[in-house]
């Protein structure tokens, strides 16, 4: 009988969280760009896991000096810049890369009034990922911690029900969620910054303007709805907990409650999700 | 030789983190309040520890459903004004205790645009903290996970060496800090939001318009600024910790770095924490 | 020219985190299952996407519900064989489900010495996730939060040097990473508890005897390990971030410091990726 | 009208979180020390907060700097030994500092197997918290993340009702909590890994033990059988949340429940605090 050989399969390695903030100054006026980066490489590495020999593979002390100087050399500029700007040097300036993966989390540092260097940091996390190979590159967009919440204009009824079944219809629940979008762009030469901001109002516009009958339905009426406003952008990806609200029982102290006292449950929770695209959408190749 | 007894120390017990969210409805137009409410009680319970015997320990779910059937009863309010009715109630009807505490953290739902009844969540979290015993009541409100920077107006040089002191001397750094901040009332009748709006806008000003010697400075001269704008507030307590922003050293690769590139550290980290007072406020009694 | 049209991609949704508790009771002994189940369905949904028609959308409230009833029809035993239960009942039983998942994490309730019915929790998790469609099924087990560390026996030299190298090359140096590994089994009729213990010990025997030259030869030992033990298992996913121990320069203070006093840093943080698995291992088909 | 004028009041200041690893050499067999070092001091610091005058301030960098070299200049050793260290120099060497608290978290690193440097990290945290002024020291040691259940012998019944009360009395329950225990000690010459882990066995063992009539019994007797066990121990603080499992009503599926399958609810959940101490304890002073 032959005998499986043990043999290495996928692979990747790099520096995770190397977290930078640039200052730019001009005169009075600074402003501040806050990336929290992780980078992944993926290639010719195998003798490294088979034989520790470490030739080919490029320290990840290494790239975490790469995005500090690289903020130096150039001003970083929107979160898919800089990740563009590291991702073709790893892919393109290191033989062994054959793909080069770049993650960015950023914040927003917003001016505190009219103060030119004093700033106050803003909570939800802007997402761009560059993936590139020697020849070609995808970038994906996003966002993520976006809360929202409707409290009218969602329903659920009209499910099936097995023996396991005890949720009641309803005509009116509230409807809760947090927003983690991911966006692939058709193409790279876009506005990044306007193109996220359009991305973002539509999905919150799309939320809150949609009758829901479903969570599902109002997930894909908001990749819809981005995909109707941005042209460039090729598919979007979107996960979507169902943060429940339920109802609390009030009889037993002699009050009702019309929808108007809930419980905000922590766990379990619903989660949705799902992919709006176009039916002649380029193949995602590596993207995600 | 007498052997010592063993006794009971100080103790409390009470339900935490009751997740409330209430939603008030006037025609298209909905308000969403969201309080996250802990409850500690003391007084008269020492049987229960030492014996089992529980006929004064109000159970905590009784605690829980009052939360609910309160939010009901009247429409909820201000932190304050929720925290002061429940720790009223707890206080005053029910006998075995003595100290009611009613700690709230609060997050606001703004609406999106004109909808009435679509909301995004913010962040930040907004404190309250009453303390009632059958006589008397302590309020304290608050704020945390408010994140400030300043890129320049912040120096730190003049501190005195050890053998252990390698810090250089700086007359320009970065100063970045999350302030969580708790204010004492010196009295209960008082517009809550106009308050808590007037002391965190007096705090990011002072942070911005502050050249900070120290980050001890600027938390005093913060602190400060919050009392002579609010002459209701007796006291204010500041925890501030210094989130270090190293300079990267780019020499290595042939790159200056004249402070625009930086590190984001974790840890560890500074602690600065410092109350300021008026010299004539009165006890705080049972207010922290 | 051709406008395209926006469609429904890939959807999956669910029930995440019943945090489910079971106990068997055996006279004075006990024992104690902790499952934190996390269910996603995938079929013919594309209607309450598009249209908000539910029809054929079983309710996560459902799903949670049939965790629990699950639980008490009988003994959920290991967590894979619930996992297997539960996917298995989606997948046939839901018409409209072509793909269901389960994924467990477990964590261990060990009695507290020679007591039947006092527990004392763990704190590693034990993963199990079982994917099945009308025909067929895969499981895949694992365990995550392991960490290890050596203090000896750890080398990196021999990496490239480009403009942006600092690193120094090190023949000894602190190794030290957090576990999550997940192996997919080539059958379903295994003893899992035997096979989860088996593996785990080897995983930590392979990290503690190995010589290292760099983390990815670690990595590839220990899954390799894995697989010579264990026919069963076709194939072993590791990520390994390598959390960075860096020796600290005593030197101003007029110490020497022999590798003998580091600082644990948390970011930013190498992250080692990589599969270990059998040349003629069958395909993975929708174990992942 | 008297205009009242706003002072400094209580502050401290110091280094936090400074994670230290120090490893001990033997021959094959080494040993890890992992200790996450918190640092605040007080004293005549006020003009730092007024004028920005640092003269006095020793920085947080030092601080830093410090716990490196003393853990170079001699073993560690035991949590409390470190602290014990740390805190009499800052209190001692440093002439502005009134008082110095150095509180420390360890985690455990124990010995693969018969592998001399290969480590399996734990997880629970050991607590010691030392405070120390010019003239007197005081020692704290604890422990946290302690997860306990039982899955018989606790009831609670005989509680009041008032309008808001739902809550059946039970006579069987699962009684499960994370501990949180502080105890001082009466003297700072002790050995204090015996006594800590004389402490831990008597927490759980009391906990096994006791059969509970109440939450806030069972914390009594195990504070209780702490204090009985170690003379040394002066007072103990105990913070005990209740963490709910909810029998699962599943008659709607025709299925009984005899408690045997529970919901494991986050939030909210009892908390249940309290101290035991000896009616001859001297003051705490300021160990808390």
């Amino acid at each position: 009988m032959k005998r499986s050989r043990i043999v290495l399969g996928d692979n990747q390695y790099g520096k995770a969280e190397t977290h930078v903030v640039h200052v730019s100054r001009q005169g009075w006026r600074h402003e501040v760009t806050d990336f929290n980066v992780s980078i992944s490489l993926s290639g010719d590495f195998a003798t490294t896991y088979l034989e520790g020999d470490n030739s080919k593979v490029l320290p990840t002390d290494t790239q975490k000096n790469t995005v500090f100087a690289f903020a130096r050399e150039a001003p970083p500029g929107q979160p898919e810049e800089f990740a563009l700007r590291l991702a073709r040097h790893f892919a393109r300036d290191v033989d062994a890369v054959a793909r080069a993966r770049v993650h960015i989390e950023a914040v927003h540092w917003g001016h505190i009034r009219d103060q030119g260097f004093a700033f106050e940091r803003g909570h939800e996390k802007r997402l761009a990922t560059v993936t590139c190979t020697k020849e070609a590159e995808w970038v994906v967009s996003g966002l993520t911690d976006l809360v929202l919440m409707k409290t009218s204009g969602s329903e659920f009824h009209g499910f099936p029900r097995d023996r396991y079944t005890t949720l009641e219809e309803t005509h009116d629940r509230i409807l809760a969620t947090a927003v983690t979008a991911r966006w692939r762009w058709s193409e790279s030469d876009v506005d990044w910054l306007e193109g996220w901001n359009a991305a973002r109002t539509a999905l919150i516009k799309a939320f809150a303007a949609h009758h829901s009958l479903a969570l599902q339905q109002t997930l894909f009426a908001m990749g819809e709805d981005v995909l109707v406003r941005q042209p460039e952008i090729a598919e979007i990806r979107l996960s979507m907990p169902n943060k429940h609200h339920f109802t609390v029982d009030l009889a037993p102290f002699g009050l009702t409650n019309d929808n108007e006292v809930f419980y905000a449950s922590d766990r379990p929770y619903g989660l949705i999700e799902g992919t709006v695209t176009r039916d002649d959408a380029r193949e995602p190749g590596l993207a995600w």
